[in-house]
This record gives structure tokens, C-alpha cells and sequence, in this order.
């Protein structure tokens, strides 16, 4: 019988963290696994994206996160140890797929995405299967266990129990990201009592569930993640950096079709200008990277790539009003008009933006992205779902709540020197 | 009689902020200067260089460093306000100076400023008086008020009230770095009733003074800040990513003295390579930008300059052995020999790192870097110097402490397919 | 022209305040009516009756609750200081009726009051208008300010801005009081950005409104209120503290009717239990004089009262189920007799506890107890009643919740020694 | 074989704690302990006597911080486990040490126990020793287990490394006061790293000692404790309340040394008076209790004890200026002189209090009071005492200060309406 590959290490590792207070690694395999390039990178990836520009605090990375709900998955095993539903063999499991379940985030991935039509749950599965740092040290466990990290991350794995502490209404993920979001903005929300709801909460077959008596931590929590949205997440200044972002993106990738000869030629999005990026076309992009290209990019002859780029560098943000685009279908197409008549392109400088939440559903089988319910285990041993005993989630169940918001470049529409007549009518139409 | 350029804002701005709560801007002048691009530059420097390697939580920039030193700044004011000795008429140019006390530095600055000789505080003038726009804000206030905010922040101002709020013993620099420092590395250092302080600071005629009823709550910021240089500011893993780094810097300019083919061109360091950056040539580096031709760099040709740019990005440091070079005279050019022999070039792969320091000084009148001592005012109204009251003062005060270390690649030390005799000569010199 | 009696105190006062940091008084009338006997008494009077059995944090006073109303008050003025509606000669008024609105509370007033039949708002009035240090300090300022003050408290006071400031669905003492009881008891409910909503607070002609940018902290304010009157407030432990609290009381009063000769003759409740108590009477009460009595008669002839004491003192409290007597009325009469044939008095060992809340309510008008809704000031200058404008809110409002429990003594009902059939009938009709 | 009296819980009982968030019982003896009588009596025993004068949050309990300490060492006792050193079967003796350290301490033990000549480490003993709750619960473990639990917390048993977990120069009973002190009054003293000191504590052959790298953290805990000594502990308002609450005993006792006829008679203190009281008569005091005769004796006709007590009830407190009875060996018997020609009785009402500290010693053997040093665990194995690493410890290590004070009541002597000159010499002797 051979030693396992990984064991102990022969000192815990501490990492001081501000959310957690510390977080300690005593297996060499997540040792190993946080020493990966491809983990080390995500020092280089902000965990909230443009929201920087609205709270300054806000410039954590997904390193940062990553390290959090691994911890967090480690106090929650803790309370799982011994008990019944829960299979100790696959501990390590669940650890290395709280670790790495935000592996294939990219620069801004939001936008990104978007633009380039690409998804990092993907990136994530390749980084873990692929040839790369990673998937060595997973595969020294057991050749099928990089592919059983990645069905854990992917909701495919056969334990539901395994799954549902990584994603889930109440998982490990989102009970980091509340509170280490709050924690780096500073606002007062995102505070709930995690030490309660990890001791409360209870392995099943194949779900976590959480004791009655801890109902009231669950609904603070759902609140939390409630205020949270509204105020961090969807912010519409936030939402401005990232309408002007995806817009350098898309510039870019529409002059790079037109054949335009950039002054700085952006190497590292030429595969994904063309659709074909390979992952370690990925693995070579983070912020620093794009980053660079932004900035060089003002000195650009495209004036809109050009201006996006200082907008972007300087936080030369556009402004916003309300805007329902299904409700005012006739006037989009006449301040599209007045746009172009005002020399500006509404393809890049009249945007709309729509952000809708759902701060917690029930059960409804056969929808689309359904989601499971949080379940609370009753005195009387049995489950019942969240909503049906808490007043407070009741009421705010499956309410989505959609915001439509308009941007543009309020400071061009303001300079008087041309275009004067036709400004201001925009100005009018959008009551600013 | 003609309206000055600047008034209060219609309606006061608010910044979220982790450490002061918020941060409330009234004056169109601090928003002007906010909006700067030299000023939004500071988002892509961190505060703490290398030390988000040690304390993942140290991502923060000196951006919110700055509006926290402004901040602080204008509460200091607030409680002023009225007193004798203090001179409203200053109050724009002490918080434009806490504002902008910062602006020069530029990415990485220490190992920036050592390897390429500059200095940020010379930046920070040049940015106040050169050809920018905080430079173009200012002036609107008035012809000399750039110079006389560049004064303030180079201590040469007349009022040296007004200097020392922004730079002394106990200011607003440091009570924000120290607080805000600790918030975001999560330590439990660095914590001090800076209300209590900044309630029994009293203007003097030269200096601000603090009122002795105040004496313990400025104990404790001096321990604090003790704490933090020792636990934070100095940590030797912080100080293996600084070395790496200023190797990279050092390593870079070495290759492009002797000519060496880039594969991809650094040109934003070329005329810092040549000793004749300018501030544009200045203000077009930030982090962003440097981290970009590290990342590049991983694929270089030179041997050294690869190997130092993978060990920064993918956080492969140099380990350390106490080692003061002062006490082992003899043993400093036997290691260089065996790491020539090992294949080694001394010059980027043994480094010996000093840092010393001294929480609290007396006045020592005639000594190089003289420092103002803190005056606490006494029930009599006389002043008295701090550590004459504070037993716990008194016992730290003038005590210069030093700390010597040696970095090297263990890895590659412990690495036996090559060298495996000299490697293992080394090894039992530094005893690792 | 005289002088006024009161004016600014010489060196500002300060307490250290684990809920506010510190609390400031400058003015000489404050600091003269923190100094009254009256004043001093709250001191012996705890903010939150029985709840320091369930929570033993909760040991803070009435005295800490009282500076803590006053401090937040004085921070609303400050905000509203210049603004129109306020007018400025109101300022003492409000400061000295937020100081005030509890002096009227005694020892664990709600029990206290519910067998006395007294009114803790009465004995505001009496110490604020009869023969007191308070009076005679008030007086000082103007022969009609002791009314004035009672009539703000009263919520008689013409001008209504004034009264809602003190009390309404957001005043200080529930800011103070969510606060405070959440830091004591160290539960995570009660926290909200008071700073935020005290930085949006207006005055209006009738009332404080809030600006609609703080609608989000508002909302929080009043999920925090939901969370801490059923996390702590109406606690089942605390209830069942109160319910023998209220027993002893009633035990008390009932013997002294019949006559009964008590071995230490209870000479502070006697005018009480008469009902003809005095202001001299009441202001010699405080939880101190009670718990004396309550110890000694933990030696009483009286087998109930000595039983009920030695619970209290001991913390041998009774046992609840939940119990809504509107569905069990059979039930009742039937447990009733069980208790009597089991040598226990139903009058005191089997008692129905019923808690009900209204997290908040917009305004019914007619209804018994109207309550005044939160206004949010629009960004049109309109006024709109919260719930129109908040989801969240919309939810939970006007939707009273009642619980009801029924407390006994289960240590008794399960000694088999004496009665075990009739107890055993009485366990499983209770399900215990 | 016999199964042990106590075993686990079937349900872990949790208390929601404001310093360590929650504190877990889960054996059935602890639990049994916290519900004797004499446990539950420390409920009305305030943790820092009369310093809630000062600071007014600080109303907690010694039922507080025997719980805090109870949920330190069993969190020391975590991290000891399966350790070198540490012998599990001490566990539960090591626990309830801890809880019952402190339950012996009575009302406003510091005072009392000066006046009556008792000491509450002889009262913990009697009561684990004597016919109590606690002790018929300790009996139930085995015969010697009370004796073993009263030698712990007189550091008499055997096994030192337990004692110097409840008694060192850091052990879990300063760990909770410092932070729970600090906690209560607010103050921003107090706090230091617990959980990473827990951490780095090992048991050794006869003492706990710390490993060297969380020398900083103990640092910080020597600092806080410095900290807290000079501005809670011994602060002068304080002191005043203590020197009014000593002088009100020791009235009561010469009045019935002198058959005084008491209005309303002490029964409560007679035994105490006369120099024998029994453990019985002892428990029946705390501070409600005392406090009751404090608030009826302000009707006494004594003059003076009257007067105490009004003082003590409305916190008219005595002033206090700077002096050294030792320097100024001349100016005492002419004050004491003074003050009979005021009419005021100088052993009341001039009084003299010394309070001193000594923040961190290391070992002088030999002196009284031997202290046991902190040690340090090296790299190498070894270990070292503390001061002799750390720079700060050092610098105040060993150094005694003490400050003396002298009370009076200021208000008596400013009255001019009687004694007039005489009053004016003691002014001006006085220096107020």
C-alpha cells in the first residue's frame, strides 16, 4: 500500500485575514493548490469589478474571496464532522472545489464575457482538466479527481450534499462574498451571524439544511444579500464603468474586424477578437494587462476608443436617468437619431443598462434556472422550506426587481460649442 | 470685487470609507482636484507595494489613503476652527496639501526610486507645479497657491502650524496609514482612539500640540505604530517581494545598457533606463503598467530577468536567514564565490535587506533628519515634551532598532541535479 | 437684561460611550439635570428588565439609554441646525426631554406597573412638574419650561417637529435603544447606519422626514427592529423571568390584603400595595430595594412567595409551550383544575405569556394608537409615506404578529414524589 | 463498573457573549455549576465595583467574567489537546477552576474586604469546600474533587501547568477582564490578538509558555493591560467612589461598635461587625443588598454616615488633588487639624489612596510576591523570559508606579457660609 501523495502539513499555515481573522491550511494538498500559478493569478483579478469606482474600498481580489470560502467550507466541514449524510472521504473534495470554484475568472469578466462571448465556469473546468499547475497537484490525489472537482463546481457531481455547500441559496460562496464585500466598501450591510449559521446547519442527504433555531441568522443573511444588491452590486455608478468597459471591448473588437491598424497592437486579444482564445491565451490575460492596453489606447487615433479609454482611466464616467426601454419604445429610435446628429455614436454612448435581482425562490420546478430552496429542520425532525416559516422571507420570495438605467456623456451633451440646437433637444428628451 | 473661483459645493459629496466611515468633501476645490487625472492615477499605485503578498487583504491603493489623510485633515480643522493661533484663511491650502502629499509616488516607489534615482516627493512638486492638471485646479485659486501648496507638503511653508497637521511625529499621514493599514491587512495593530486625539489637539504657535489629558491615547498610537513597522511594514516576506522586485528594475536596466534585444520593447522605462524621465514619462507608469512587462517578461530570453519576473508573478520568493553583514565580514565573499560557482549570479541572488527604525524620537538638535518632538500642553498651559510624561514613551524613545536579513532562491539551492557539492557548502553556511 | 441662568460649560464634559464613543454635553442645563437624584436613580434601574437571565450581557441601565437619547438627539440638531423649520430656540427643549423620557421608570417597570397599576410616563410627568431636583433645575431656565418638557414627552407640545424628534417610528430612543441593547446583549441584529440616516434627516414642518438616498439605511433600521423585538425582547426566557417577577408582585400585594404578617415587613412596597403611592414613595424605589425583599423573602412562611423568590433569585425559572389560549379553550379550565389537584395555584404557576409587535405601520387614521409613518423626502421635494417607496418594507407593514406561550413550573411537575398521576395527566396534555 | 456521574450534554448550551460571541457548555458538570445558587449570586456582584461612576457602561458582573473565563481556558485547553505535556483527565477540574475562581468575591469586595478583614479567596474556598450547591456538585465527580478545584485556584495543586492556565502573568482570567472591561466601558484600551496568543500557547513541564513568533501579540496584551490599569482600573473618579463606599463600612461598624441606635438596623453586616461572619451570613450578602442599606441610611441620623451615603447614592462625589503623603509628612497632621476646626471628621473625610502597579515582571526570586514570568519558546526549542526578547516589555518590566491621591469633598468647603477662614486655609493648603 503506497502513502498517499498529499498528507499533513508538518505546520499549519495561517494567512491573516481581515473578514475571517485567520484562515489555516493544514493539508499540503490545498497548500499546494494556493501555490499554483493559475491560483496566484487571481491575485491580478478584482473581485468586484468597476465597483472600485463608486466605493473606493472595493479593490480586493478573487484571491482574496477564494481563500474565504475555502475557509468558511472548512468550518462548515468541521461542524459536519461525524455527523450523519456527511462522508468524511470527501473532505478534500470539497475544499480543493471551494478553492478553485472562481479559478477561471478573468480580467472584468463581466464585460468580458459579454464581448467575447466566452464564460469562466468553462475557463474554470478547463484550468482544472487542462495542462496546467492546477490540474497537476489535483491529479496527484487520484487521476479522476480534477474531474470530480470540476463536477462539483459544475453541480454534476453525484453527492448533492457536496454541491450544495459550494452553491447553493446559502452557500459558502455567497456567505463570503457578503461579508468580505461589506467589509472592503465599508457599508453597514452585509453583516449577518455566520458563526450561528455555521453551527446550526446540518448535513442531509442531499442538501445542507439549517436547524429552526436558527432561522432568524438565515433571514438576516437573505436580508444582507438583499441590501447588498441594491446597494453595492447594482450600483449605477459601478454600472457606468462597466457600460464604458464592455464598450472599449466591443470598439476594440469591431476596429480590430474593420482591419484598423492599432499604433499598440493588443497581442494579447488578438485569438479572442477572433473567437478562438485558448486557455493559455487566458491564463496571459488579468487587470494589469488590460490595464496597459487602456491606457496606451488614449493615445489611439480612434476617437471613440480613444475617449472611452480616458473616460475609463480618468473616471470620466457617463451619467444616468431612469430609463424603461419597453416603456418609451418611441423615443428610443429618435434619441438614437438625435445621437448620430450630435456626432455621437449610440452604439457606444447611449446605453442601456438593466439589473434585476431575486433575492430568494422557493422551488419551482420546471423553470428555468431553478433553485433550490433553503430548508429548515423542524423540532419534529422534519423539513420545511424557508419562506413558509419566516415572515420576512415570505414576503420578499420570489420578487424580482428590475432597474433600467440610461447612460450617456452628459459633459458632451452639456459643451455648447457645436451641435448646440440638437444637444439640447437631447437634453430635454432626457429631462437632465 | 470678483467671486472666487471656488465655493462650497451645491451638495456635499460622500465617500464610503472602511476606516473613517465616510468622507465628506464641501468645497468645489477638493472635487476638482479629486477629479485630476494625477490624482485618479493613484488607483493603479497600492499603498503597500509588496505586501499584499504576505497580507492578501493590502490591495489598497494610495487613492484611499489620500482622501483618508484629507479627511482626517478636515476634522483636525474642524476642531481648530475658532482657536487661537490657527488661521482659517489656510484652511483650503492644508486640506489641498493632505490631499495631494502623495500624488508623486508612481508604482512600486521604493524599489523604483532606489534603482532608478528618483524621488517621489520630487514628483509631487513637479505634479503641483508643472504642466497638469492639479496644477491647472490650483491655479484657479490663485497665481502662487500651487507653490504654496508644494511648500506645505515640502515643510518650507511659513506657518509651520499648517506643516506639521500634514507632516509630524503624530499627523494626519500617519494616524490614516495606521489605521487603514490595519483595516485592510485585518492585523489587530494599529488601532488608537484617534477621536480622543484629534479632540485634544490644540494649535500652537508653530506646531500642533496635544492637551496632556490626551497623553494615553497617544501612547497608544505610538505603540501602534511600533507595532505596525515591526509586524506589517517590515515583515520579511513583504521585504523577499520588494528584493525580487528592485532585481527585476535593476536587471532590466542592466540588459538595455548593454544593449540587449528586448522581445517585447519596455518603452516606458526607456528614459527612466537613460536617467531623463519626465513628469509625462512619470505619469504614463503606474502598477498596471508595470506589472504588464513583468507578466511579458516571464517569456524573455535573459535568463535573469525571466527567472525574477515568473518568481514575482507567481509569488516564488527568495527565503531569508538572519544575517547581519556587519558581523560576518568574512563570510560575505565566500558566499558570493559559491554562488558564482553555483551558477549564480551574487549580484540578484544574495541580497542582504536592512530595515530599521524608530517609533519615537526627541528633539536632537543638530542630527541629520531632525525630528519635532510631540508637545503635550499642561493643566499650567506650559509644554512638555512627550517623553518626559510617558514612562512607556520615555522607554521606546531614540531607540534606533535594526533588522538585517538574507535573502536567497532556496528552491534552488535545494535543487541537487546540478551543483549538488557548492549548493550543499551553502546550504551549511547559512544553516538552512 | 439678565443674564440666563444657564449657559455653556467651560470645558466641554465627555463620557466614554461603548455605543457612541462619547457623549458630549456643553451645556450648563444638561450637565445640571445629569446630577439630580432623579437623574442619578436610572443608574439602579436596568435598561431591560429580566432580559440579563437570557442574555447576561444585558446588565446596562436606564442611565446609559437616557445619555445615549440625549447624545443622538444633540447629533440631529446639529444637523438640522440652520435649516428651515428648525428654529433654533427649541434647541434646549428637545435636548432636555430627550435627557428626560424615561425618568420616570422604576424598577422593572413592566411588571411593576401591570400589578401596581401605575404609569412609568405618570411619574415622568410627577418628577418633571412636582417637587424634585429635576423641577427646581428646569424651573431655572423658566417658570413654564418644566411643562414644556412634559409636554414634548407627552407628545402634546405644539410644535410637532419637536415631539416626533423624541418619539416616532424613527426617533432617537429607538436609535439609541436597537443600538445599545444589540451591543450589551452582543447579538448581530441592531446595527444600521445611524450616521447615514442622521446625515438625512430633515426637518419639515410637522415632522423629521428622510431624504429618499437613505431609504436603504431606513429600511435597515427597521428590518434591525423587527429582528431584535423577537430575538430579544420577546425572548420566552426573559418572559418567563417576568412572569414570576409579576408573581411575586401580585403574592406580594395579595398577602399584604389578607393580612398576612411578613417576617421583614416590606415597608417600601406598603403604599403600593394601597395604591395610593407618592412621588417620595416611588423615587425611594429601584431595583436594588427590590431585590432586597426578593432575597429575604426567600425566607418567608408564605410557601408561593418564598418559592416564587427563591425562582428568581435563582434562576429556576418555569418552562413554557406554545399555548394560544383562544384555541385551547377547553383546555384552560381543564388545566386549571389539573394544577389545583396537584397542589399548585393556577393564579401563579400557569400563566399565558402573549408578545406582539408591529415592526411598522403607516398611518390608520382613527385607529386606536395612530402611529405616524417615516416620510421619504422624493427628489421632487415630495413627501411619500415609506412603504410606497420600499419593498421590503411594504412587506412587513401593519402585520401585527402575536405570540403565545404558557409558562409552569416543570421541575415540579416532574418530581413523582407526591400528585405523580395528576402530574403525569398535566405533562402529556402539555406535551412536555 | 460505574458510569460517571457527568457526561456530555445531549444538547450543547450556548450563551450569546458581546467579548467572545458565544460561550459553549457542553459538559453536564459545568452546566450544573453555573446553576447553583452561589454561581447565580455573582449576578448581582458588579465585575469593576464603583467604576461604573466613571465609565457608565460598566455595569457587568463577575457572572460575566467567570463565564468569559470559563470559555478561555476551554478554548486554551482546544489548542492543548493531545499535546505533550497536557493530561487530558485535568479537563474538567481545569474548567471548573475557571468558572468558580471569582466566586467567592462579594459586594464591592475591594472595600469590604479592607473594612471587615476578610478575603474573598478564603470565601471561594469555603464555598467549594463548605455545605453549598457548588460543592455537592463537585462531590458528585469524586470525594477530593472540590479539594482539587480550591488547590487550583490557590495554586496549591501539583500540577502547575493547570494553575498557570487560571493564574499567571497570562492566564484566561486577564484575557477576559482586560477585553471585557474594555468591552463594557467603551474604552479602546484592552483589546489585543487572543485568538492568535491561543493559538501559540503550548503546554510545558510546569507552566504554559508562548511561541516565539506570537511574541507581538503578548506584547500588545502587556500594553493593553498597562493601558488599562491606568485609565480604568485606577482612574481618580473611581477611586472616589471607593474611598466614600470604605468610609460608609467602616461609619456603620464604629456606630455599632459605639451601640448606636440604627433606624433601620444592618441585620445583614452584624455577624460581619463583630468579626464573625459565617459563610451563610456571607451569601446572603451582594450588592443589592448592600445598596439598600446604602439608600435608607441616607435617612439615618448620623451625621456622617448620612452624608456617605447621600454622596454614594447621587455620586456627589469627593475631589481630589495630587499628593504624597511621604513628601509632605509636615502638611498631614496640620490638614487633619484643619479639617476638625471645619467640623469635618478627617478619618472620613480626608483621605489619602495609593494605587500601583506593576505592568509585567520577570522572576525575583526570593521577593514577596514572586511573580512567574511569561516565557517564550525559541526556534531551538529552548526558552527564554519574555522581557529578554521583546525591547518594550523590557522597558517597562519591573518598574512599580504609584500614584497617591488625596479626597475631600470640595463642595463642604466651598460652602462659605460656615467656617469661612478655616475653609479658605485648607483651599489654599490644598491648592484649590
Amino acid at each position: 500500500m503506497t502513502k498517499p501523495y498529499y498528507g499533513q502539513l508538518e505546520e499549519e499555515k495561517v494567512f491573516k485575514d481581515p473578514v475571517h481573522r485567520y484562515i489555516h491550511v493544514r493539508d499540503e494538498l490545498i497548500w499546494a493548490l494556493i501555490g499554483t500559478k493559475e491560483f496566484q493569478r487571481l491575485r491580478r483579478v478584482r473581485q468586484l469589478g468597476t465597483t472600485y469606482m463608486t466605493f473606493h474600498g472595493a479593490e480586493h481580489t478573487r484571491f482574496n474571496h477564494s481563500l474565504g470560502v475555502y475557509e468558511i467550507t472548512k468550518r462548515i466541514l468541521d461542524v459536519f464532522h461525524g455527523r450523519p449524510h456527511w462522508n468524511e472521504h470527501e473532505r478534500l473534495l470539497t475544499l480543493s472545489a471551494a478553492l478553485l470554484h472562481d479559478v477561471g475568472h478573468g480580467p472584468f469578466s463581466h464585460s468580458f464575457e459579454k464581448v467575447f462571448d466566452t464564460d469562466h465556469e468553462e475557463w474554470t473546468r478547463q484550468i482544472i482538466l487542462g495542462d496546467t499547475e492546477v490540474n497537476e497537484v489535483l491529479t496527484n490525489v487520484s487521476p479522476d479527481f480534477p474531474q470530480a472537482v470540476a463536477d462539483v463546481i459544475e453541480k454534476t457531481y453525484s453527492n448533492k450534499l457536496v454541491t450544495s455547500i459550494i452553491s447553493s441559496q446559502i452557500d459558502a460562496d455567497r456567505m463570503d462574498y457578503l461579508q468580505r464585500d461589506a467589509y472592503y466598501t465599508g457599508v453597514s450591510y452585509g453583516h449577518f451571524d455566520m458563526e450561528r449559521i455555521l453551527r446550526v446547519m446540518r448535513p442531509m442527504e442531499d442538501q445542507v439544511a439549517i436547524k429552526q433555531s436558527g432561522m432568524h441568522a438565515v433571514e438576516d443573511y437573505i436580508m444582507s444579500r438583499y441590501q447588498m444588491y441594491w446597494q453595492v452590486y447594482f450600483h449605477p455608478v459601478t454600472r457606468s464603468g462597466e457600460v464604458i468597459l464592455s464598450k472599449i471591448f466591443m470598439r476594440a473588437k469591431e476596429l480590430y474586424e474593420q482591419g484598423y491598424e492599432f499604433k499598440h497592437k493588443p497581442h494579447h486579444f488578438y485569438s479572442f477578437f477572433d473567437g478562438k482564445g485558448s486557455l493559455d491565451d487566458y491564463l496571459r490575460l488579468d487587470e494589469a494587462i488590460t490595464l496597459y492596453y487602456f491606457q496606451i489606447w488614449q493615445e489611439e487615433e480612434d476617437r471613440i476608443l480613444r475617449d472611452l479609454c480616458v473616460r475609463f482611466c480618468n473616471r470620466k464616467l457617463f451619467k444616468y436617468v431612469e430609463f424603461n426601454p419597453n416603456l418609451r419604445m418611441n423615443d428610443w429610435p429618435l434619441l438614437q437619431d438625435l445621437f448620430r446628429q450630435a456626432d455621437l455614436n449610440p452604439d457606444y454612448y447611449l446605453v442601456v443598462d438593466s439589473s434585476s435581482d431575486l433575492p430568494y425562490d422557493f422551488y419551482r420546478p420546471g423553470e428555468e434556472e431553478e433553485r433550490l430552496p433553503i430548508h429548515l429542520i423542524m423540532p419534529n425532525g422534519k423539513l420545511r422550506e424557508l419562506s413558509r416559516e419566516s415572515d420576512v422571507v415570505e414576503a420578499i420570495s420570489g420578487k424580482k426587481r428590475t432597474d433600467h438605467k440610461l447612460y450617456f456623456p452628459l459633459d458632451y451633451l452639456e459643451d455648447e460649442r457645436e451641435h448646440k440646437e440638437v444637444k439640447k433637444k437631447i437634453r430635454d428628451l432626457l429631462n437632465v
